[in-house]
């Protein structure tokens, strides 16, 4: 029996478990599952014979040494900030890993250690990054196969709730981490457009949009992503002369949520004084000018520059921005407030559906024609349990892990999904999920500009 | 003879130092002055035979003992991150210490340790902070006296060019340290009006201005300065219902200054990528959306929201945002391009002179009638040595120095000058020297509101 340790049972397994479990019989499997919580742990199990869950402390440093030790191979689902510590482990015991994020600093500086011992720390096989790269690596090596030469590649997902779920004003709801959607963009965005270098500042972000449409699911908005530049060494595509990642909304989504940014009420940096004691109201009136003639409603139409009855408005008074409520919440920082009223107003319902959206745009030159491929993957959950994104996430590294234990993958080092040994026979398997992109190519005028 | 050490002898020290060395004599004093450069120090010594320059590494630990142990008073000009260098040394030798700046947290954790030692380190006595501390003070302590009930304060400070020598069209030259005045206000301000918390983000700071006009010097504007709140404690008025504190500029200045932190060019945290061979005209393009057929210009302006026409493009085209000269300047932040052009454009010229503008508004409830005070200052520079910021930084350190030297000041501890003990004798002096504040009265309506 091959011994595969699952560190972390959190909202992104449940897939992955029940892969390595369904797999286990035929393929001589034994999984164990370690999370702070045991009945998280359990309920992953659900009693499977091969499966055993157990109560894992990462600073329990015995234990996870012994766990380790044990294991064949290792997938760490744990907070990103945990996988250090347990890739240190396995690289003491040389055992392959598996995880579903970006490539930390601090196991980047592992690399040649891990190399020596002829190991495997895969890691951004999940959906963002994961999926992302797999999908786009198979068409960019495609067009370069034939010779093309790519001059823009746009990437794009988001996590959404299912058309058929889709019943507020803002046509969003939290299918993720809540903190994360509150807060995204505060770095500003950096993408290179016809060669040029392009900067969005934070408070510029949410009104800098490209428009997307999906077969069979309508319209979508795109707003810039972090710092697109990255990407070009990692897809070896460091002369393509636009590239661009961004984040997938309902169109609309954006142009309200900047009423917010502008506001300043999407600000971590400082607590709000007396923060408990405030209702919602209050708290919006805080970031506009002393008027006691006007109402907040009215100042802050005029403050944001919106008209008083625009749909906008009707958003942001949806969410209850200016409800008399009390918040309840003490020494907070306006990010957290707000977003206690989202989890409030954005909150998925037990029977609600999240949905997984993703789109690549290449452009290229091939024998003086110039081609768009659009390439798009749309996932809708199953239940509240086998999310979207549980389903997106899990999958790949699941198979991932299966294909290292078969021998299918034979690297070494600290590697990303980005070479088509790796990438194609995930994708193919995903495909078995209903996790595929639709393609579609058509010739385009000559692009402006170099 | 009385031994004063005076650490630092930068762009803030000419008329401390000259104080000190014209009343040496007199008053029995010798001056030693210790600078990174002797090539400075000597200057401000100029061959007076009561002072000493001499070269001062503050890493040079048996150096720093050996002066400070020898000293009987130390007055710290370095930069302020260097003062509790100096402070623990002065606390080992039990030596005064003034400085002129903000009492930092390290300085703070010395209190009952300085207090112990029976000495006293008088910080916060420059201009700002320093005579914004004592002459609001001074009214303050008056309108208590008389049974007066504080119910709005407002203080703000600005260093600009003099009248005389304003002669470019954002009425503003460098009189201070220009990487200040680009990242200025990064952190958003906070403030209380009328009982009610307001908060405001950096990109919407330059857009809640105040006006303020001081006779014979006509019009000025005002945006707020960081956190206003923290003052009340330290002035003794914690539940002052309006405090703000804000920055003085001549009146358009911050509107267009906002149209350069709406492009996101004061952004100082992200290297932009070859900045070295790009035209300042490239620059501000990166953070437009690319369109082979539109001006920079005409994208600015749309981007901003401003007219083409409009005085704001004006100054932004007077600065050379457009100009196709190259920046030359490596791996520079946004900010960092934007000083390096407003180092050429808001220059202050040899002969130009430089004017500190203070001004504060009180409002007060006496026997059920209101009032408002304002309080202004105005210093305009000699020369460009002994300037307007030199002159009322140095002279209130001066003077505090001269007065625990004779034994007027007795307080121990870490004080700043607040009470009037300490800001009595220090404004009465500073007269001399005509830094003076000219007070109007007048009666009010009952202000709206509680």
């Amino acid at each position: 029996m091959k011994k595969i340790l699952v560190l972390g049972a959190g909202l992104s397994t449940p897939s992955l478990i029940s892969y390595l479990l369904e797999n286990s019989k035929k393929s001589g499997w034994h999984v164990s599952v370690g999370d702070i919580s045991e009945e998280v742990a359990a309920s992953r199990i659900n009693n499977h014979p091969n499966g055993r869950a157990f109560v894992f402390d990462i600073n329990n440093e015995k234990q996870k040494n012994k766990e380790i030790e044990n294991a064949d191979i290792v997938i760490s689902m744990l907070p990103a900030s945990l996988h250090s510590l347990v890739a240190e482990t396995c690289l003491t015991f040389k055992k392959n890993l598996v995880t579903a994020s970006y490539v930390a600093k601090d196991i980047k500086a592992l690399k040649e250690k891990v190399e020596e011992a002829g190991i495997l720390f895969l890691n951004e096989v999940g959906l963002d990054p994961g999926i992302d790269h797999m999908s786009a690596m198979q068409i960019i090596d495609s067009i370069k196969a034939d010779g093309g030469e790519l001059i823009s590649f746009k990437s794009s997902t988001g996590g959404l709730v299912a058309p058929k779920f889709d019943n507020n004003p803002w046509n969003y709801k939290f299918t993720w981490n809540p903190r994360n959607v509150v807060i995204a963009g505060q770095g500003g965005a950096q993408l290179i457009k016809r060669g040029m270098y392009k900067y969005i500042p934070y408070h510029k972000l949410f009104s800098r949009l490209l428009q997307a449409n999906i077969d069979g699911f309508g319209e979508f908005e795109v707003y810039p992503n972090r710092d697109s530049l990255i990407y070009r060494s990692a897809y070896g595509i460091d002369d393509i002369p636009s590239m661009f990642r961004g984040t997938i909304r309902r169109p609309g989504f954006s142009k309200t949520w900047n009423t917010l940014v502008q506001l300043g009420v999407t600000d971590d940096s400082f607590v709000v004084e007396d923060s408990e004691n405030l209702t919602y109201r209050e708290f919006t009136n805080s970031f506009l000018r002393y008027d006691r003639d006007r109402s907040v409603e009215d100042k802050f139409a005029d403050y944001i520059g919106i008209d008083h009855d625009s749909f906008s408005m009707y958003k942001v008074r949806w969410l209850g921005l200016f409800s008399h409520e009390k918040i309840g919440l003490k020494n907070a920082t306006p990010a957290q407030i707000l977003q206690k009223l989202l989890e409030e107003k954005w909150r998925l319902e037990p029977d609600d559906k999240d949905m997984i959206v993703m789109q690549h745009e290449f452009e290229y030159k091939l024998k003086d024609k110039f081609y768009r491929i659009t390439s798009s993957m749309v996932v809708e959950g199953r239940d509240n349990v086998y999310t979207a994104m549980a389903i997106t996430v899990g999958f790949p590294v699941a198979i991932g892990c299966k294909l290292i234990l078969e021998g299918k993958i034979k690297d070494t080092g600290v590697k990303i999904p980005t070479s088509s040994n790796i990438y194609k026979p995930i994708l193919e398997e995903l495909a078995n999920y209903g996790i595929v992109f639709k393609e579609e190519k058509i010739e385009i005028p000559k692009p402006n500009g170099k």
